[in-house]
């Protein structure tokens, strides 16, 4: 932040607020009550997330709108607010949000760092405008009809909505495509089953992908069924959900907004008491994010497990190769994407943690552990949306079935024996089994070794067509 | 276990099964796979939840009929069977489910359970109906048709259904109904609004009440949303998904007919490999238990610290008064049930972080920690069912306000300033503040002492119109 | 708890307390505060763990002793105390403890319960003793010198140091000498490395069980490393750590008592001020355990992973068979135990979740989550050491190796090609390498079709000792 | 990253692996595999802590004396990267480790980032030296003798024991200063306990505050226990544990120089088959920091508390005035500290979820989950340490206690009357508190009231010395 405002060769400047005067860099837009806030907040070094500052400032842009419309705000310095909001929003002014995410729990911090960078930018826009333009205030002006207490936690739902809907939903239904491509391409690809890890009746490949194309359809589902909750906000409710200081209409207005400059399905929240003082429908979320992580937990398992090998694993699939493996063991190649998403699942799973426990902190009117759900809750939805494009474009699509390998496995399987049982019945099924595995034949040696053909039990016809491992996947 | 079967009078008798024999109780009802699981796990001393063994009895009910109608079953067999699973779904044999439920992660050894105990019974019934009775098989009929790797996930599908739609629900409901009661009496009853535990802007007790109930309905709608995926049932998919040896047709006539004896809006899964290998739509509910208990841990602390006193603390409301306090301390009575449902809160916290590890841990056609994640599911449900009728009932319904303190709490808030902004200005206001703050005077007293009103800046009546802390609740 | 108590032949009994009259079951040995917690907490059907009870128990007993000592109770009184007590600690009396764990968070309600019990019991054993024998008073008598607030923490750490040290370190003491007799028993046995689940240079599976001797050996130390701070008890604070209303020298005598009694390294509170308002000790220990369980996650996958098979997995060991696997599939066995373990380990880490959220949740001078850290650390402890002693015993003795297809997974592996550098240089290894890989060649066939041996390079004996994989294992 | 190194102005250039060609950056000291990396990991944007980055760096300068010594590398080569690796870990080349946090699961994504900026630094360092001097390669001799497999954890136990011992246990013990000192100066201000959030028997505010000290004593306890085996290094096991390509000696070289180098107390891992396989050490240290972060929670939750107000709350205590409140309500200060370490409290039980999942997932010779372990470790001895400075400098030792207020609170609480006791009798006592509740009165005004001076049963000297708040504190 130090360098991007430039303070180290231009010096600083001073400015003024209720408690006395601080000393800024002298080219942040930024004034003192941001400053305040980046000396009392040394914790981290991370900042709000991109699409958390982005959310506020279409929060702020709308606001001013509807301030002018409703002779809050004179329609100069609300479209001089407006025009410096969206320059915010399109990520004009990044370096000049330096507030540390772990600040003051209403993200009081963070709302003034934008009303004092709107503050600044919009006066400006004025000043270049006209002589005697008016200055623009960070309160009475960019914040008019607003306090953090409403404006932060809707900043949360409108930026994890837009998230969700626009980033990771998108992603998902892109893996739900690579892994239903692969569904179809293996389609034919008979495999041993799999329970307890031990050696089950068949399956195809392509079966096992589409069950993990559903898993990730299930997730879209989920993540839908959250949204109802999640695109609710507290805007309107101000300080403690009454709505004190703030005109009639202004929170319908400024949502319609809202929503029409983002798309987005946001609606009122349907009791302002519970909307300030409780963050249920963030909590919610993130453990639908919980959801989706643990899915994919699974499927990465599988891959990795199927690809293991090349010679002492189970070596079903290949993955693609994507970097050099050991310098010391030529030709080890490591599943490396797979292991990338699992960690990734497993930062999910913690920040899951963290937002329950945030969100179990409120009291009252408020809860005071915002900023660190939002952290926590944004981050989780961009990393999983990150890993499953790059699931699907750098692992997925470049998997290869050992189909060989996969029916030889299948069609060793003791378990396959299980057809046979209405030809010879239970026990001498159990024989043959035993016997295949003590002489290590496959069950069609071990049925015919133990003459149950020859005694004209069942004819050779009729054996093939039992042990036909692929027909077993679709009884 | 012991006692209730008689073993100790009675001795012992020897059971068979593929691996040899087995000394089983005289009088159990269960045969040789139970008692090997009973020797197998002496882990916790718990067993499986009751739902959980009776909708694997309503399974097992179910799946006797329509293996009769699709000619896997005899009718005499099938309806000794039915007539068997319906006692036990009743409860009347449940001191002979002995295994513990830290077992087999398929849970089989519980499927074989209760197939050897409806054997038992099933044989039982024949012979006391006639000489020549058949005797009924624990697998070839009892488990005709059917896996436990697609019966045991279903049960615990059933099972959490049925305590979601027929316990939870109804319970959060009663308790909305309390809170929503409490948020009519306490409309008129104006207090400090509080954020981050400093004093704030009015609101009422009723307004704060009408939010918790707010939290409660949400609940409610968070466990409908996840419905549709849990009621959805891997039954038909048998041992790896494929549904070998499975009858066409069987799956949806079961699901039908269980869904039929209880009433539950129970499905077929859509993608049986997604069915077996995933349990992800459990990790979903159990977020949505988290989630609950998340809002029930944020209105019992509000509670209890409203509550707080009665001389050194917030004292704005009085619990009921459950059980005498200290023995050294006379008068003390603490906010008992308000405890015992945060204690209730942190358990499915627990249990939730319990189901997500389960969760992620399947491979490929099973998950085998099947039986963990139906424990911690199925107790939280009850929990939760149990802990938010005992709060509506033994704390909610007779909680009283105590309306004059909080009403003086609300007047003395120098927040309430606010209003007065318009007649002397935002730093007058300030002074105002701060002379109150200083002088020990409400902001009434230190507005006459400041001379406002003497000065004709405001008159009495606009004063204590805007000093109308009610009105500041609805602006 | 009805039956144990005989109400329902008998009828009840009026007790009274300072709120008026209560019912309480005739034959039962508790009064009118426990009776009223039965009816205030129907929450989870759950009691105290039999070892809390236990050392709740040897409080009392030992509190009578020294009570007596100090002139605080008469001998008569305190001997029939400690008698009672000591009964109780047995587990003589254990029906007559009915509170749901889930009840006020001082754990008052089951100190109460263990007051009255004695009470009730002392009174009869005095009266059995003579004719004008005084009555014995729960508060006055048995609770002398003490308040819940110290003795019910103190009878969770004396419980907790208790079944730390005399189970759970002697249970993965035992393990860990299986887990070494496999060490030694497989020291020869040479397998191939796995890292990234992939084939890597050879190690030997006894080395693999002596890294995981290892693991349960830093366990027990872990555990050690913070008894200092579990084994420290509140006593002595009553009722808010100042020790109001307790003789001086009480507390240390009582602990010299217990310590003796039970022979526990037990010492009193350095501050009791922390010791009263924080239970930070139970939630280091619940860490501790969920750390044990994270290694045993990792130990049973190995083992699960190894054994898996036995045609299309690794099936490099054999573990013992415990239960008859599948109906339709002769000859499975599945890992029953490993995965009974996992979900123990999976029940200690979301058990430690709700530990470390319900220690995080103390105010001032007492946490009122006492009861469900108790249950949940408890728990813990007993589901680790009977799966330590479980798994030791029901696995890990039985496992037998699969030598010789370890040793040709070694040998397969293409990083056995490592050690040809020197000879052949990196480059013609990674080729060695590719070639073997692509022709299905053992590393030693591609380096004599290769013509390396042929051309002078190494030679055979060379080759032999650079390819000897159980060399490669101790370098 | 793209900025810092400069490919903007001056292009790329190519560089070649064993995979073929890859574009870098044209001033980027990386090489070909970390731009693989860079690529083939677009998910977090986050890198590896600067800590981790450090502690890397002095293996490899220590690997690089080492070597030398050995004969395993030339000592003009070895100096070099010496030189090199020096300048990394004190942060000179920071722009050049652009690797994503998450990444291969064993890290060795960033050793090779490491080895190739080494690699490319000491070859400049050297052509700088010298007409002909030889250049440097990452592999053959920067990794010499290791392997990223034994090297990468081992620099997660450096950094994290470094971070623990150096900032972390500092930071604690400042803040034990810091809250000793209050206890020092609130040894006097007698103030009403609280137990279940009801006023109980009095404290001092300086109890409290020597029991929050000897909570963060505690603190610095746990992480110590936990040095032992957090120190031990994996170094010297190489790919699998055996050690295979790796000198004699070289293990316990490198440490003890690592050891001089850093000040730390390094061991060399007592079983390198565990130091290979598990990670057990650092979820055992992330457990310790989550009970820490549980401490803080509890302070910080009492010290807002005793803050609230000022009118509506506790005020027993004001914390230091640190920014402006609300524009809205003036006057309004907000603990603002107390609700950042709050935030950082959770973040560190979320990370601890991560820690402990990640340690949980690994397989035979590796745990793949290494980056995000090291990530959230690190974060949380960072974010700890402060957090925990902040609150020392920001909030403790500005904090100002209410004496008056707090004495009259203290003096109010209806529990006070347990003195009374000796002189009146407990239920005498029990009406006194009851009037003085339904009065309003103080317990001294009830006595009085209540007649029992008049009549003799106590002096006025008596009553007072029983109702002298300050020494109920000290017993």
């Amino acid at each position: 932040m130090t360098d991007s405002t430039g303070e180290n060769e231009a010096g600083y400047r001073t400015e003024y607020d209720s408690m006395g005067e601080v000393r800024v860099p002298a080219q942040a837009k930024w004034r003192a009550q941001t400053q305040r806030a980046v000396e009392n907040f040394p914790l981290s070094g991370q900042r709000l997330e991109r699409a958390h500052i982005e959310a506020l400032a279409r929060i702020k842009a709308a606001a001013a709108v509807v301030n002018a419309r409703l002779g809050v705000l004179d329609q100069e310095r609300a479209d001089a607010v407006r025009a410096a909001a969206e320059e915010v929003a399109e990520g004009r002014w990044d370096g000049h949000f330096p507030v540390d995410v772990f600040q003051t729990g209403s993200g009081t911090s963070s709302n003034m760092n934008m009303n004092e960078v709107l503050a600044t930018l919009a006066t400006e826009r004025l000043a270049a405008a006209g002589a005697e333009a008016p200055s623009v205030h960070p309160n009475d002006h960019v914040n008019a009809s607003q306090s953090s207490n409403d404006v932060f936690p809707s900043s949360i739902h409108i930026a994890a909505t837009a998230a969700v809907t626009a980033d990771l939903i998108p992603a998902l239904e892109h893996l739900v495509r690579a892994l239903e491509g692969k569904a179809s391409e293996f389609a034919g690809v008979v495999k041993s089953g799999r329970t307890h890890l031990m050696d089950a009746t068949p399956v195809t490949l392509g079966q096992e992908f589409g069950g993990y194309a559903a898993q990730m359809r299930y997730g879209v589902e989920r993540l839908r069924a959250a949204l109802p909750r999640l695109a609710e906000l507290p805007l309107g409710g101000t300080a403690v959900g009454t709505g004190i200081n703030t005109p009639p209409g202004f929170a319908p207005a400024v949502i319609e907004e809202v929503a029409r400059s983002t798309g987005l399905p946001l609606t009122e929240a349907r009791d302002h008491f519970e909307a300030q003082g409780a963050r249920d429908a963030l909590v919610e979320t993130s453990g639908q994010l919980r959801t989706v992580a643990v899915g994919l937990t699974k499927i990465c398992n599988d891959l990795r497990w199927m690809a293991s090998g090349p010679r002492t694993g189970l070596a079903e699939i290949a993955l693609p190769d994507l970097q050099p493996g050991s310098s010391i063991m030529p030709g080890k190649v490591n599943p490396v994407v797979p292991e990338a998403v699992l960690m990734v699942a497993a930062q999910v799973t913690g920040n899951d943690a963290t937002v329950a426990a945030a969100g179990a902190a409120g009291n009252f009117e408020l809860n005071v552990m915002l900023p660190v759900i939002a952290k926590n809750l944004l981050e989780s939805v961009r990393l999983l949306a990150n890993a499953a494009r790059l699931l699907a474009d750098r692992t997925v699509d470049g998997i290869t079935a050992n189909a060989e390998r996969a029916r030889q496995f299948a069609e060793s399987s003791p378990s396959v024996v299980t057809p046979l049982n209405k030809y010879i019945g239970y026990e001498n099924a159990a024989a043959v089994a035993k016997r295949a595995m003590a002489e290590q034949l496959t069950i069609r040696e071990a049925v015919l070794a133990s003459g149950h053909v020859e005694r004209g039990e069942l004819t050779l016809e009729q054996l093939d067509e039992a042990l036909d491992v692929l027909r077993m996947t679709h009884p």
